[in-house]
């Protein structure tokens, strides 16, 4: 049995115990500050604790605990322990009791750093509708606005803070550290390209950018057996799917893309009338901002032809224009070479599709993420599960990441040095 | 001014005061035996016995008014006085004002025929969500099933009409004369092909087939974010878009034929899921039902194709299969040559792409039809209108087509025993 057998089966016991703990029985939903995510703290401080870590939460909810000296570089390995309505096990949790076992394992390695874990309060943003907010406390980026934010009943997120316990004065004390080196974060991959191509884990080299737009398209009503095919007719549902071939016909032919019109509406639609107006959104994707940008350029023009074609207008509204964050790339080859190391093969590179915290955590350090198959692909449902053996290979490259950094005097100071130009390049963007 | 030119304005003037005769104020609405009904009986009986009619209401609430003898060989002039809500003045009424004024003037042309005009009473079908209720106690076709249909108050046909002072029992009366020789009616085209092409009026050749199919697409869903192009999505509504327009392309190559996908939903639509579900509607009408089923088989052919390619199952379910209904051939041309009579020009023929009451009579009858102008191709909006010239053109044309059967005894003659034999027929069927 190998060293990662173990912590890897106890790490997936400890997912599935934790998912037990719901606001809603019978499901898996723990949703920012609620009854659930104090009884989370309780069960995980436990584990942090054990693992020999010194335990706090900070304003916002984040469960933090540190392995070794205040004053030392600190590598900051974390996840979220929110979840969607009714969730799976490991979205988020996954990642934090990878980083309780991997801080475990290193309290004798005599690591020239200290470890901070921490499990952040809300990533989903399913209560305030507002996704990241562990994570920008822990980047000093709630603000006042944010703070205003109500919840369905009302609650703003100020006095949720004060309800349950915590002191909003504090905040700045959830801040990352002066010392804070690197982000690193394991996820799941929340997708089905690992699951399909047979890896255990991937490294992520960006998570992708991403464009949402609103499309209407307006033409005109008419009666559907009166009016011939043709120029007397502006239909408009036809003008939206002759541009949904089109987009999926553009993205399929542009690598690393992802273009998706998944909701189109024909408002007071029916059988017989030639649907008048016509909505649909657009959700682009890509690593890098510039492909992205052209796509966006090329699919709303495609719209417009369509339209054209057909008298139909067309129309676009962005609701999302989020530029790609890429990973950064010393921290992402020496996690590939660590990968490669434990599993005595390459590591395979991925962009991630979706956000995680790792995106916020990059405007105050430099980061590192890695995947971690979704058997299925399954992804926000009870059914989502791991492979014991991934979590093996993920842990195991986890730690020869670390002792790489230990053993290695060259690679650490490098770290140290880019550490301290990613700060101050995040500080004059 | 033409002969024609003061009856059409008295028509129009008339269509636009039964518009004012509404169970809805500030609307035209009128609804199956309805208050609005009962006023519009009075309305349009008076103007009925003013042209010298026998009026009567029988016993589904039909209104008829008799020239000529009870036992002559008789012609039938009708159309509908029910409107949809919020309806136009024209669509239903021109076709039995135009009735009125013909047989008006008809009293001293010595026809060897008597002139039935009928008012229908429900050929929209907005109260029992059931068309045609007029035109089918005429051809003996109200059955039982039809009678115990309820409206959305609960109440049912049966007892609509004796809460509006009618006798069911007195259906059989109701019945068209045995001596009945011919249906013609006027309508409104409810389409934009005669504005199009500058005509005043056209020759109705049949009313078009129609297929109505709910088309499912079943895929699956998944992040549309973390799930690339390609093999590994499943999109339910790409393969819908494929589809929808490649019915618009088979049916723009196809004379006569209209296919439209007027509807479509993907339910529980996400930005960011690629739909695993999408619900579409298919409408497929054609003059020829053999050119109608080949696009129905070749247009569910392609849903499969563009499915099969992204491993979406397809399924139909046929909710309306309604075969053509062809008018009388002889008919339609003595009406052509009479339009051409009139306006001295070759008459334009046409399909109509939407049911009328003819479609019912057809069943008993040989039909006729004459479309007017829609102008705009406005149709079932308040807004619908008909040019003056067009109903001069219109009654000019059934002025001339009555005398022709008048003066051409040979054809009177053929036309007698085309109307049995198509009673025959239409028994045998």
């Amino acid at each position: 049995m190998s060293e990662a057998a173990q912590p890897a089966r106890r790490i997936i016991a400890r997912c599935r115990e934790l998912a037990q703990v719901s606001d809603v029985p019978g499901q898996t939903t723990r949703l920012f500050l609620s009854p659930a995510t104090r009884e989370a703290h309780v069960l995980v401080g436990g584990w942090i604790r054990a693992a020999g870590l010194k335990l706090r939460i900070d304003a916002i909810g984040n469960l933090r605990g540190l392995l070794g000296s205040e004053d030392l570089p600190r590598l900051v390995i974390g996840s979220h322990l929110d979840t969607v309505i009714d969730a799976g096990a490991f979205d988020g949790p996954l990642g934090v009791m990878l980083g309780i076992e991997l801080a475990h394992a290193s309290a004798h390695d005599h690591l020239p750093f200290a470890i901070e874990v921490i499990g952040f309060s809300e990533e989903e943003g399913v209560r305030f509708a507002k996704p990241f907010l562990g994570s920008l406390a822990a980047t000093g980026e709630l603000s006042e606005n944010i703070l205003g934010l109500r919840d369905a009943e009302g609650v703003t997120l100020r006095q949720a803070v004060a309800e349950f316990g915590l002191d909003i004065t504090l905040l700045p004390e959830a801040h990352l550290s002066e010392y804070a080196l690197a982000y690193l974060e394991f996820h799941i991959e929340q997708g089905p390209v690992l699951d399909s191509d047979g890896e255990p884990v991937a490294v992520v080299q960006a998570i992708a950018g991403q464009s949402r737009i609103q499309v209407s398209f307006h033409g005109h009503s008419n009666h559907a057996g009166t009016t011939p095919m043709g120029r007397l007719r502006r239909d408009a549902l036809a003008a939206a799917s002759e541009w949904v071939t089109e987009v999926e016909r553009y993205a399929s032919g542009c690598e690393g893309l992802v273009a998706t019109v998944a909701n189109l509406e024909v408002p007071g639609g029916a059988a017989n009338v030639i649907a008048g107006r016509c909505f649909a959104t657009l959700d682009v994707r890509h690593a890098e901002d510039a492909v992205r940008l052209q796509a966006v350029e090329s699919i709303t023009a495609a719209a417009r032809q369509a339209g054209e074609r057909r008298r139909v207008a067309v129309e676009f509204k962005t609701s999302l224009d989020q530029t790609a964050v890429p990973m950064d790339t010393v921290l992402a080859d020496n996690l590939a070479a660590a990968c490669a190391r434990f599993t005595g093969k390459p590591a395979r590179r991925i962009t991630s599709g979706a956000g995680h915290d790792a995106m916020i955590l990059a405007g105050r350090l430099p980061p590192a993420m890695l995947f971690l198959r979704s058997p299925g692909g399954v992804s926000h449902h009870p059914t989502e599960s791991v492979n014991v053996s991934d979590v093996e290979a993920a842990y195991g490259a986890g730690l020869e990441f670390l002792r790489s950094l230990r053993d290695d005097r060259a690679m650490f100071d490098l770290l140290v040095k880019r550490a301290s130009n990613h700060r101050r390049e995040a500080q004059n963007a």
